[in-house]
């Protein structure tokens, strides 16, 4: 049996028996975390108590007893990370920050009210938040990013994690299990709160969970089962965890959800549900505190860490000619791959994760070069995307890869980690029907919508290697989330190497004093514009093409007095993309009230095998189908 | 030991060793389909040869000695039923279908080619495939589906599933593992192909997927682990699947990926490379090919079933005024609950899949009343929607339900669904920030754009129970995919019990002669733009509120005629969505060209938690900046 000493040092070594003292108070201090629980959702009048009380005992023992905080910071970057998973658990997360000082009571106040830190789930106003919780299965793998981060720069830090024992359902915690069993990440300690209630029913008989120790040791994790409620239980397994080497930890903690109070423990009906004034009044009589409970005395936790300078990525890398082949015909991805293994020589801070087609994406290029940089998270999108965002957290930019359909996968991973503020750039390869063979499966053609969607987001689609490069010195840069599509096929280069491309900006790649009307084009189809506008330039009507590579910001000032310049009937975009999303709606918006019609081409039917130039033709994005619609709206 | 009989029946009670004929026939036949599978890969030029190769044994003892067949309709109901969920591995499907007779050797040429059936990946235009793969990950899960529906119909039927060893990293493979081993789906039987290579890397330099023994087992599975190329191993696992009761049975089969191919067996940068045709002819030389086989003997798999009459969902239900208390303020959601309940008691086509939450979506008033065609797949959305495509595979109708926001991780499965022309509804419930206290992480803000691109969707969002309860009919009656958002809060009745919401369709709701302006709006927010409407009136300014409840179909050319009807500077849109994809966007193009100028009232950052009229009013698209915004735009 390994006991924790109040006094013991982090390292595991000095430890005996629990003092009956030690426990008494404890017990107290668990207790008054559990009131502090129940009336914050009793005041708000929602939240979920109930899920507070099954982990009160093991996360109040963590949070005062293990856990290595900086007492002033609790964003600092030498501190130990904890991750509430199950993020509805919100309410006793405030509860210990409240008890450890780093809120006060007129913050309580607050909870669930607009304005506040103490939101109904944990977001990143409140300081020690690495990443927003609250869509389930996604707090592991943000911990194997950065527990991950830490071990390889050997760090000694640990990242502990909170979970649910119906969050377990979530396919995304396999993955994130099974990559941090292969990756043998042991500064992570998995916590599963096994209370046996869902929202709807008892978990097992929702989905039967069951034998959860051997799933987890499959899965390659020392484990261990104990009683949530066992004091002696929780402090000897948070020392094992402590100690623990070679594998990552999960301490699979059987509770009882509303536990200890007679009229919750175990009930049906009781999720998500605040207690009324009088339930909360008598489970206070149940949650017995000491009046000698000295609180001070636990926070041994707290310490005083050195400052760590934070330093924002800034990379000024201009292009001599070197990198690539000019005269030669290159694929988007190319240029990203080339640029990513460049300018990842110009910054340690730039990490790398994906998803195993790191030789198709062309990331590849970086990871070969900076191996202590990369994390290969196999063919699991959403964990990869979670990982990525843990790596941000440790103070990285992180880049994630794939091709871009299978990012529909992990949209509400994507959509959480910009909402985390993670500074995270997504790169999707493989866009559209100009993919060829592979078939629909593997086309992107519904992605920009969504990731325009996403507030504050970056969204850009070049055409060529110059501007595909340098988007990728933007998009590390940029600090926040980025998404950016590459294209698979060769194409011309359109650019020199001196040209910038901001983001938010356009190209206005072919114009005279003639031009009948304007075609916004992005991404791989821009060359079909332009072959377009040379054959129609042939028979005497001059068009003039954009390069619209950055989706949002929309240059829609730009485009719009280009188009209103131009005039003519009609403006035509030109997108390898379903018709909702893209660079046609983008012009819809620019040019909203101007009276000038917008003749979108793009993708309206779900795409089949073939090669890239029949494809194109057959869902009309090519330039013989924008020749015929000018031909038609121009007379 | 457990061996086939050539003449066997399919219960498993009559088996003996393999004969010595019998095997080198068979490994005559593996030999010709390996040989197919190369020669369609190299006459395309593109497609992945390999691991074909590594199934071949498997695959080939599996269709033609196996599994149930119809001799002349693929898709007859009561055949066995496959899914190549590694579906890459599409050559050795249809080198298999072309032997077993059901392709011509003229079909086989237009392989990877626009036009042909025989695409890239499976897809839907291949009889006998009952979903497109190619996107990793799904096929367990549909299987389950299918699966689950035969056992409870007391059809003897099974399920086979071929899944990659690298697809495994996918958590949606264990989300489908859980609930099969919870459900005891015992006539689903798991193929797992352990070639031990991926795109990028020895699989298990990816990440460790080993011991995948004690997986499948810890998950609830009877495991068999075989070498993939010993026929006798073959022979005897598939007659151990066959007499399996209990649990779902896995195969996990040793293989080498381009087995027995010396240049290619166990080989990495081989996936996703077809041999050039020199490569083919050598690769010939090391598959021979006895000249004494016979086919034919091969095929007792073929049976002909008896056919079975599929008819299509048609209900006609009229509410009678008994559904709801018409007095009082009704949630979206409990319109929802209460349709599908009682149409549920109309067809017994209606079949559920809810993902733990049925108390919120108020599905569970369904699964209460019709528990024999409801299955609870728990917290996990990638899995409920595949199980769903599963589902409707089997001739349901199929309902998916959960708050809208967690659909976001399975946007992928969602658009592979409609692509496999699935009868799927997705009911997205919790949308917008009118939730209120939950905050961000559990508001659907971005679902629209995605699902209105997806080709051939329908996309619903109503405003009231009436509708709620009305469009519930529709999307029934629609043969395809559906979306339709719900929201949680109470409001008003708006419309009598007799009228009709035809998709596609819109309602204005209010109108005068001396309407100064339109008003768009959908959903939760229709009451918003009502109120707003009637303080105005006050004002002595009238406007014309439309409730655009069908957001794809896009009633657009109604819509644009009663705004050029109506006139003013602007039409104003109000949702309770981000502002791409919603219905300010839908509007923005049902007016393309128009010169009438889109005024969009939408949210536009990442909300918080609070009361959901302040956080209405927060993100300006409540009554109050409605009214704001009409009186600073007509003066």
């Amino acid at each position: 049996m390994v006991y924790c000493l109040r006094e013991n040092d982090y390292l595991g070594e000095n430890v005996m028996p629990l003092e009956a003292q030690l426990k008494a108070q404890f017990q107290s201090l668990s207790n008054l975390i559990r009131r502090d629980s129940i009336d914050l959702t009793t005041r708000s009048g929602s939240g979920h108590p109930t899920t507070c009380l099954s982990a009160a005992d093991l996360m109040t023992w963590l949070f005062f007893r293990e856990i290595r905080l900086d007492a002033s910071n609790l964003d600092h970057p030498h501190a130990d990370k904890y991750i509430f998973s199950k993020g509805h658990a919100a309410p006793l997360l405030y509860s210990l920050m409240y008890r450890l000082g780093y809120l006060e009571a007129a913050e309580m106040e607050t909870f669930r009210k607009i304005g506040s830190r103490l939101e109904g789930h944990p977001t990143l106003r409140l300081p020690g938040v690495v990443a927003a919780t609250g869509s389930l299965g996604q707090g592991l793998s943000i911990g194997v990013g950065m527990a991950e981060v830490y071990k390889r720069e050997g760090r000694d830090q640990r990242v502990y994690v909170l979970l649910g024992d119906g969050e377990i359902n979530e396919g995304q915690v396999w993955e994130a299990a099974m990559l941090a069993g292969s990756l043998k990440v042991d500064n992570l300690v998995a916590i599963v709160d096994r209370n046996k209630i869902q929202q709807s029913n008892f978990c097992d008989s929702i989905v039967n969970a069951e034998p959860l120790h051997d799933k987890f040791t499959a899965f390659g994790w020392e484990v261990a089962r104990i009683n949530g409620h066992d004091l002696d239980a929780v402090a000897e397994v948070f020392a094992q965890a402590r100690s623990n080497r070679g594998k990552p930890f999960a301490i699979i903690a059987d509770t009882e959800k509303g536990f200890p109070v007679s009229f919750l423990s175990g009930k049906l009906k009781r999720h998500g549900v605040a207690l009324k004034a009088d339930e909360r009044d008598l489970a206070y009589g149940e949650l017995p505190v000491g009046d000698d409970l000295d609180i001070a005395a636990f926070t041994v936790s707290k310490q005083n860490f050195a400052p760590l300078e934070k330093t924002a990525v800034k990379i000024d890398y201009l292009m001599n000619g070197s990198e690539f082949d000019a005269s030669k015909e290159q694929a988007a991805r190319a240029a990203y791959g080339d640029a990513l293994k460049l300018m990842g020589g110009l910054s340690d801070k730039v990490w790398v994760v994906d998803g195993d087609v790191s030789n198709s994406t062309y990331s590849e290029r970086f990871a070969q070069a900076y191996p202590d940089r990369h994390i290969e998270c196999g063919i699991a999108e959403q964990n990869m995307i979670s990982v990525g965002v843990g790596v941000a957290a440790t103070g990285k930019v992180a880049l994630a890869n794939s091709f871009a359909r299978f990012f529909e996968r992990a949209f509400d991973q994507i959509e959480m980690g910009a909402y985390s503020q993670a500074n995270l750039k997504v790169v999707g390869s493989h866009i559209g029907v100009s993919i060829g063979e592979d078939g629909a499966s593997q086309m992107a053609m519904a992605d920009c919508g969504f990731m325009r969607a996403i507030p504050g987001s970056v969204v850009l689609c070049p055409a060529d290697y110059v501007s595909t490069f340098y988007l990728t010195r933007e998009i590390l840069n940029h600090d926040g989330f980025c998404y950016m599509r590459t294209f698979r096929g060769n194409r011309p280069v359109l650019y020199p190497i001196d040209e910038s491309f901001p983001i938010g900006g356009c190209k206005v790649l072919k114009a005279s004093d003639a031009d009948k009307a304007v075609v916004v084009a992005s991404g791989y189809v821009v060359h079909e514009a332009l072959k377009a506008a040379e054959e129609l330039a042939e028979k005497g009507l001059n068009l003039r093409v954009i390069d619209a590579y950055s989706l949002k910001p929309f240059p829609a000032e730009e485009i719009r007095q280009i188009c209103e310049e131009v005039g003519g009937p009609a403006v035509f975009t030109l997108e390898d993309h379903y018709a909702t999303g893209g660079v046609g709606d983008a012009v819809l918006e620019a040019l909203n009230g101007s009276g000038i019609r917008v003749e979108k081409l793009a993708v309206t039917a779900f795409p089949e095998s073939g090669k890239p130039e029949d494809l194109l033709a057959k869902y009309g994005v090519d330039a013989a189908a924008l020749v015929k619609r000018v031909q038609e709206v121009l007379g």
